[in-house]
């Protein structure tokens, strides 16, 4: 059975387990098999924080090694971008040429929603690029995060799926990511939905 | 002579070329070529600004190919975490088997600066963790951001370099730069500072 990494901050939230099954639910009902982050089991004991964070580094880079596709949770995340971890995992399993796929639960461009971020200090260049109080420009190509990200997807064959969804459900909701999983079928196929293990 | 790909926030700044001059000075005069983003010259005449967007990442993915060793510039950018496209070329090169650099001009621990971010929002979990206010933990381990993008770079047998920068150089000082160019050496060989080109 095709393997999915399912990369995303919500291995930070309390339910992190419970969202991890539904996901992997999703994904078996289209003939996959969904792998989370937290899956390995990494040794701990009489390691210091630093340590073990570099062992749990190491395992997640293995796990991703071991899978055929990529699906990113790119929901923006404590500021205008995506969690900087699920990043690093999207330019991992690019440069090792597999599938990334990306939904998001927030449907406004990287422009709208960075320039609502600044507010402020937003400020105008003559040539009408918005630029934030370093000076430092905002990136304006329609997409829902900095062009690195968006390219990887685009150049999968695949489009960011991106969908509001209601503010408590927007790091637990699963549409877009159920949407990612029936995308993910053209690239690896997988049973139909009803057929699957 | 060997490539440093020199990936950071900073291709946004007005004065980017400026910037990615200094940087490549100090790499020459350690023995290597730095190679910027913004390097590669992208067509775009007749396109969409999606399809240079696109264009624009394969570039630098190819780019990224053709580097030995990347340092990015891991400086926190709009949020407590550091530019999400950054993050994603870190994984690209630690996928590559590349060596994996980095460095901040802001000494902050990430739990730290993620707590002052949050500010009100930072609740105290039973366990004595930080959470924001969608029940999100902060990670504690000491290291300056995710534990995948510091785990990269301990993994290659580096350290982050974390130097505080004055605000008004928070992204333009070359200071802890310079010094992971000097740790590139012991990876890479390249000449002592005086005998390089």
């Amino acid at each position: 059975m095709k393997r999915i990494y399912l990369a995303g901050p919500e291995v930070f939230l309390r339910e992190a387990i419970a969202i991890a099954e539904g996901k992997k639910r999703i994904c078996r009902a289209h003939g996959f098999e969904g792998v989370f982050p937290l899956d390995n089991e990494v040794r701990s004991a009489g390691l210091s924080k630093r340590d073990v964070g570099v062992r749990v580094s190491r395992a997640n880079e293995d796990l991703m090694r071991s899978c055929d596709l990529l699906i990113a949770n790119m929901t923006p995340f404590r500021g205008p971008s995506m969690d900087a971890g699920t990043a690093f995992e999207m330019g991992f399993m690019r440069a090792l040429g597999r599938i990334v796929l990306g939904y998001s639960n927030c449907e406004e461009s990287f422009l709208e929603r960075t320039r609502r971020v600044l507010g402020e200090r937003a400020r105008l260049r003559d040539d009408g690029q918005i630029e934030d109080e370093y000076g430092m420009f905002v990136e304006d190509r329609g997409f829902g995060d900095n062009l690195m990200l968006d390219g990887a997807v685009l150049s999968s064959g695949a489009e960011v799926i991106r969908r509001t969804a209601p503010s408590e459900a927007l790091y637990t909701g699963l549409r877009a990511f159920e949407e990612c999983v029936q995308e993910a079928q053209k690239f690896l196929g997988g049973a139909p939905l009803g057929t699957g293990g």
